[in-house]
Order: C-alpha cells, then sequence, then structure tokens
C-alpha cells in the first residue's frame, strides 16, 4: 500500500478507499464483493447501533433476531419483492453434506420471514401494534464492491412493524425516518433532506417509501436511511389477518425501516479531509487523545505525571487515551491520530509543565489553542460541543450551497456533470420522464421533499404541469 | 399450545420447550433447525452482551466484523478443523443468479476466515498481541434441534487473538475461561466447574481446550463456553509469520474463545420452575414490575397515584414496568410475570395505599414481603441483592450435592441412569477407555479440573493407574 492518501480534490474515490484502508476501518476480504470491518471501523458502528438502539427503544420498539435462512419459496410469495430481490439472492443448495430439497436463500431482507413468524403470533386488535427491530447481517450479491458503501455482505438494522390501521403504519413509518434524520444530523453531524420517494424509487413491496438523502463532498448523494408504509402487502401474502375491535376481521398494516453500515461510509465522504477522518464527537468512542512530547527521560517523567494529573479530572466524564509509545514520534502520532479522526487532540510538552498549560488542537479546523492547566476539564467539554456543531454547520452550509433551482434540461445535465448537488427542479410525475433523464445525466430523483413549497412550473424534461419541484442528483 | 406446563418432575424436555414457547423465549422457524428468538428471549441475550462486551473491553480487546461466507479452500487448509467442521456445513452454491465457480461456507466458526486477514495484518512483534472479538450468527447443520441449545443457526461472539508466545496464548486462553467463569457465576447465578478437555474433547485444530461447564436440574451437564489454545496451527495454515523481538522470524501463537446463545438455555434449566424462568437481577432488564389491584375507578385512581409517587424515587435507580391494563385481572398477571421470571413483584391494593404500605413479592422464593411506603427505595436494591445471590447459592449446593465420588464402573453407570449429575472418578488417560465408557453409558469426560486434588487411584474403567480424578457426565 502506498504511503500517502490521494488528494480527494484529485481523485475522490481514491481518496476515500485510501481513507478506509490507510486509517484501518476496513479491509478488503478473500470473498469477491465482501470486506472486513476492522476494529478502527467497528467500533463506529458500535456507537451508532448504541444510540439508534436507545432511540427506537424511547419509541417502545424491541430486539428479536429472525433466521439467516429463508425458504425459496417464501421470496417468491410477494410477487414485486421477489422480482426486486430474487436476482441479488446468494443460494444454498447443499447442508450437512446433502443436496437440500428446496434452496435456502441468504436473507436479502427478512419481510417474508418476519412475515411468516407474524401470522403464528397475531391474531387480535390486542397483539399489535408489534415493534420489532433486529440488527443483523445481510447479504446481496454484488461483484463491484466499494467498501462500506456496496459490498456483498453489510450489517444494518430492519425494523419490522405490524398496525390496526394504515394510518398507525404510516404515522410509524414516518416516526421512523423522523428518528434517523434526528441521529444523523444529531449525532453524525450530517444534514439531510427528507422525503418520499417517486413510484419507480420505492422499495419493491411498499405503498410509500420515505428517505433521506445526504450530500458528499464530491457532490453524489447518498441514501442514509428508509422507511416503507408496506400496506396490506404483505399480510395479505402471509395470511396475517387480525380480529378488529368492531369484532371483524382484516389484514394487518405493516412498516419497514432500515440503516446499515453504509452510513460509516456516509460518514467518511461527508466530513474527511486529506489529512484521515473526521469523527463528530458524539459518535466518537475515543473523544480525546493525549500526546506527550519530551527528549529526555527526566522530561519524560515530569510530562507523564503532569499529564497524570490533568487526566484525574477529565477521565471522569471522557474516555481518554494518552499515547505514550516509546517506539514513535509525537509527529508521527500526530499523523495518526489525524487520520483515525480523534475529534480532540491535547499535547503536553516540558515547557507547557512549566507554563502550567496545556496545548489543545482541534480536528477539524486544526486550531491549536493554549489552555491553563486548571481551565483543562472545562475547556474540553466546551470545545467538544463546538466541533460537534461546526463539522455539522460546515457540511450544512455544502449542503445548501449545492442545491440549485433549475429550470431548463440543459441546465440539469451540464449541472450534473460540471458541480453534481441536489438539483431541485419541477417534474410532471411521469415515471417516463424520470427514466429518461435517469438514462441521459445518470441523476435519478432522489425524492419529493416533505414541507416543499407548492409551486406552478413545467417539468423540467417534457414540460408537462407540475405543481412543485423535486429533488434529482447522481447518487451512490 | 396447550395452556398449562408440564411439570419439570414428569418431563423435563417437554417442560423445559414449554417454558421457552409460553414465556416467548423462542419460536421454531420455517427452516428445519432454525429458531426465532423473540424480544423476550432476546433481552437476555442483549444483557449477555453487554456485559460480556465490557468485560473483553476491559481487557483490551476490540470488536471487528469478518465475513459470513468462507471460501470452500480455506477450510481445507486446517486438516483438523476440516475434518471436524466440514460435514457440518451450509454451501452455498449460486450467487446473483449465477453458478459459482468455487462453492462458499457458511462460517460454522472464522478461524480460517480472519487468520487469512491476519496474514494481511501482522509483520511484526509491533503488531502483537491482536485482541479481537466478533460478535455474529454461526451456522452448523442441525437437524434435531432443541431451542437455544442445539440449533442450525446461532448467534455467538469469537474470539480471535494473536500472540508472540505460547505462554502469551495459554495465558489468554486461561484469562479468557476466567472471564467467562467470573461473568457466568456473578451474573447469571450459574456455579461451573472450570478445567481442560480430554484429547478426544478438544476443539478441531487446538493444542488446549478448556471449558466451563454447568450442572442443569435433571442432572444433565452444558457446556457453557470454552477457550481454546490454537498453537500455531492457523498461523501454520494461512502463513501468519511474524518478525520477533530477537531479529528471527515465527508463527504466530493463536487463541480463539466463545460463547453462544445456549447460554439462554442454561439459564432456562439451571434456574426455573413450574411456574416460568427465573432471571437473576443483574441480568434482568425488567428487575422490578408493579401490579396495581383495584375493584373500582375510584380505587384504581387511588391505587395508581400512590404507585406513581413510589415510583418518583425508585425509577432514579432501577426499570420499573407499572402493569396498568384494563384488560387483564391482577392474578392473571401474577403468573404472567412469574412466567417471564421478572425477580420481584410489587403488589399495591386499597388497603396498602391506606396502611401506607406495598408487599413485595420474590420470584425466587414467592416470599410475601410486606413493606412501608418509605422503607421501598431501601428494601428494594438489598432485596434484589438477595435474590441475586439466593439464586447461585441454590444452584451451588444442588451441583455440590450432585458431584459423586464412583470408584466401580457399575456405581458409574447406574449413577449416569439414576440421578446423572457430575460423576468424579478416576481415568487411566487412554482415550480408548473414554470413549467405551462414553458408549456404554452415554457419559462424557467434562474436564479435568483445575486446582484438582492429587490422589492415586485406579481407572474406573480399566483398573489403569490414574493420579487424579476428572469429571464425568452425560450432556447437552
Amino acid at each position: 500500500m502506498k504511503n500517502s492518501i490521494t488528494p480527494k480534490e484529485e481523485n475522490f474515490p481514491q481518496w476515500y478507499i485510501d481513507l478506509v484502508l490507510k486509517a484501518k476501518l476496513a479491509d478488503y476480504a478473500p470473498v469477491k464483493g465482501c470486506m472486513v470491518i476492522r476494529p478502527n471501523g467497528y467500533h463506529l458502528w458500535e456507537n451508532i447501533q448504541k444510540n439508534l438502539d436507545r432511540m427506537f427503544k424511547e419509541s417502545g420498539h424491541v430486539n428479536a433476531y429472525f433466521p439467516l435462512l429463508i425458504p425459496e419459496s417464501f421470496i417468491q410469495k410477494e410477487k414485486e419483492h421477489m422480482e426486486g430481490f430474487s436476482p441479488e439472492c446468494a443460494v444454498v443448495t447443499y447442508g450437512g453434506g446433502k443436496k437440500l430439497k428446496e434452496p435456502l436463500f441468504i436473507r436479502p431482507t427478512s419481510e417474508t420471514m418476519i412475515w411468516s413468524m407474524y401470522a403464528r403470533w397475531i391474531t387480535s386488535y390486542r397483539d399489535l401494534p408489534l415493534l420489532i427491530n433486529q440488527w443483523c447481517n445481510i447479504v446481496r450479491w454484488e461483484l463491484r464492491p466499494r467498501l462500506f458503501l456496496r459490498t456483498l455482505e453489510f450489517l444494518w438494522q430492519e425494523g419490522h412493524t405490524a398496525h390496526e390501521t394504515y394510518e398507525e403504519a404510516e404515522e410509524e413509518a414516518l416516526k421512523m425516518l423522523r428518528i434517523y434524520k434526528n441521529f444523523i444530523e444529531e449525532y453524525m453531524a450530517i444534514p439531510v433532506y427528507e422525503g418520499q420517494k417517486s413510484e419507480s424509487e420505492r422499495f419493491a413491496g411498499a405503498l410509500q417509501t420515505y428517505t433521506i438523502e445526504a450530500l458528499m463532498q464530491d457532490g453524489k448523494v447518498l441514501q442514509a436511511g428508509t422507511s416503507h408504509n408496506l400496506g396490506q402487502n404483505f399480510a395479505r401474502a402471509f395470511d396475517v389477518k387480525f380480529a378488529t375491535r368492531e369484532g371483524g376481521e382484516d389484514y394487518v398494516w405493516a412498516t419497514s425501516w432500515g440503516v446499515s453500515t453504509r452510513l460509516i461510509g456516509a460518514l467518511i465522504m461527508a466530513h474527511a479531509d486529506n489529512r484521515g477522518i473526521i469523527i463528530p464527537p458524539k459518535l466518537a468512542s475515543l473523544p480525546v487523545v493525549i500526546v506527550p512530547i519530551y527528549y529526555s527521560a527526566s522530561e519524560r517523567s515530569k510530562v507523564l505525571s503532569y499529564i497524570q494529573s490533568l487526566c484525574l479530572n477529565l477521565r471522569k466524564d471522557f474516555n481518554i487515551k494518552i499515547d505514550d509509545r516509546e517506539e514513535y514520534r509525537p509527529s508521527f502520532k500526530f499523523n495518526e491520530w489525524e487520520l483515525q479522526g480523534i475529534p480532540l487532540r491535547i499535547e503536553v510538552g516540558p515547557k507547557d509543565v512549566e507554563k502550567k498549560e496545556v496545548v489543545l488542537v482541534r480536528r477539524d479546523t486544526g486550531e491549536k489553542i493554549s489552555v491553563s492547566f486548571n481551565e483543562v476539564s472545562l475547556r474540553v467539554p466546551t470545545l467538544l460541543d463546538e466541533i460537534q456543531k461546526n463539522i455539522f454547520e460546515k457540511a450544512k452550509k455544502f449542503k445548501e450551497e449545492n442545491t440549485f433551482k433549475i429550470d431548463t434540461f440543459e441546465d440539469f445535465q451540464r449541472m450534473v456533470n460540471d458541480k453534481g448537488g441536489f438539483i431541485y427542479a419541477h417534474w410532471c410525475g411521469l415515471p417516463e420522464c424520470e427514466a429518461k433523464m435517469r438514462s441521459l445525466t445518470a441523476a435519478s430523483l432522489r425524492c419529493i421533499p416533505f414541507h416543499n413549497e407548492k409551486e406552478k412550473g413545467k417539468c423540467v424534461y417534457c414540460g408537462g404541469r407540475s405543481s412543485e419541484r423535486v429533488l434529482f442528483a447522481k447518487a451512490y
């Protein structure tokens, strides 16, 4: 592996891969299309999990675990679902040394498995709502992998809920999208547009798909999370009926929703620079690292005991690492922790000890701030808050500056090719126009935004009537 | 499903299945051999994970994620490993609609995948020790499933560490077994014997396998966790060499260690009674449930507001559920929470409100204790401690009373058939004797205990010389 990181201005995709590999976030696995999530990357997933899981539980959801292997016949029960997923599946045909009578699909998503169980568990409105989530691995066949963004196997969570009415399912789908948006903006510091997918971009088997879409630094957009109102499609496919409050019988209403390890890719591409990744403090397992600087053994012991007393207070509130490795020089350590994206570095040298000071270095801006010993435990938390805020504000400004109102297809094409970003344009609502625009520009309809201003206009492609603008972009 | 639980004295296996299904801990999945872990069971796994994960991290380990799919050629690289696992594997032969050139095995364990990656990551002693764990799913073909105990797919953690020396690997293997023992005794309240496996019971590819063995209430034994000193076997198979401190080159030394969702099965079979499961307080997401008792609307509001003020303090320290469901009677609720194993129930009726009291009911003993309103927040934590301790002491007494020193093979056979339990007997060390005893009695050699008293004796089967007793039992 080469030593330097390709500048992102020069080659964004290569910059991304360089970062992932050099920061040891992930590695290519021996099976084509698969990745290994290394400890430096996995702790990001653990922190995503921890916070989202808390939010799910606070909103009444519980976790469960459903099997990895799904009978072929299940996948075929919901027609659209089958057409959407069947070609992407990995298929088990041998087990325990014998050929299987019915092939088993490794789950590409779990609607079919879960609804086959809900058929047993739900009989009455008293069993509803059923609000279950699972954290698991998923396989969708993929031979042009990009670490974290598109791999044959990935980790995700999938929520699957069951409700008495359409309205309740709709409310759940919207609520979960809001939780995703809150999490991703507040913890990952990535601003998003939220909205509804067009018919052609919907999940296979859904009445409605809602999405949050985030802008990456190269002007391409990444779908960061989706929630689906599945209507009664899966209940019909698996015959899941319930006795209603009114004494009748009805099919159960469903939602599903998920985010995956591709969020780690989003985190990198939204914030990282040419020195490394940048972890927002609220997502960092290690928000602060302390690097001692010394040139002799006596300096070393002086500096380290100063750091020890510094940590007495700080460690009460923060996980802090003292990088006292002898075999590396301070400059090497600075680079390494910047590559790893640790939000705040504290440098302590002999002169700092004399002056009763330390130097705080922000990862996001590179700014160095001298702070007196007594001030440190007050300054660190406020600085971490500032860093969190600054990372978000910077990304928000970038998103806003790269959202363009476009009124002609010429401008549309030029904008997609030259700058990327979100293109906010009129569309007549016809799938044919959407498909044409996509094939001509590679930009897809990302979403019809919520709280969208009504505005009469003409479809940027065909000139047909439109009552609102929608968001297009090239996407990951 | 029938309504009552089969008494354990009548039919222990049926009692176990009744509990698992009726307490909604797990359910049979549509694919033979697979299970669904339902929310009531999954939260136990979450609590096992949370506590063990903290212990792993405190001892310097980090988490990562390695792929599910392993090339057939990898499994074949370590001969013993291949012979051990190859017949149990599920094999993917189609992916993305095409037949694969090389079949992919769903991981039955990840030594081969992980060591193929370690070959890239380890070059020098500076890269060691490498202390990685992963939480994941595993598939081993199994058509005679028992929920939690033996299923085609299960969840586990597998630690895989790499070291400079044999001694360091040996120390790691023993350390992890100690962590398992501490966790299982302290949190799950299950006392265990710890020791070393005989050669024939070792993990496929290990120099040494260490184990903790727990006694279930039917006299059968369950292997609750194992750790392995793998020597240099996997390093040789995957050519993982490192530059030593001394300037030479050597193969890396390895360990692996794991526990799985079968621990939930152990929890049930160690503690549960005919009314339901019993969750030790330190493993309970919900340690306390409050059931209001009332016969009129005015009583209801009085009782509920009393409970609200009771909770003001209690909720600071404990997760507490107030079961104020209108559609069920108190007696139904008592049964349900006993079935679920909630450690402590608080009953509050109109008379309790008048007397400024509450009634605490212990799940482990059924004892009812009247406590004054002001005392409750002091009494609950001490009672939970007492319950935790009592559950453990009861199981420990049972284990000790069911460990038998046996000196003739006749007694051995009779004991295995009549009572079960641990049989502490002399063995000459020959695999042939071990195999014969197993085939004649179905009891296997569970372990050669640590800190074992040296005692001269004669092999209970062949009469050959022996210097210590070992533990035999029928096992799950």
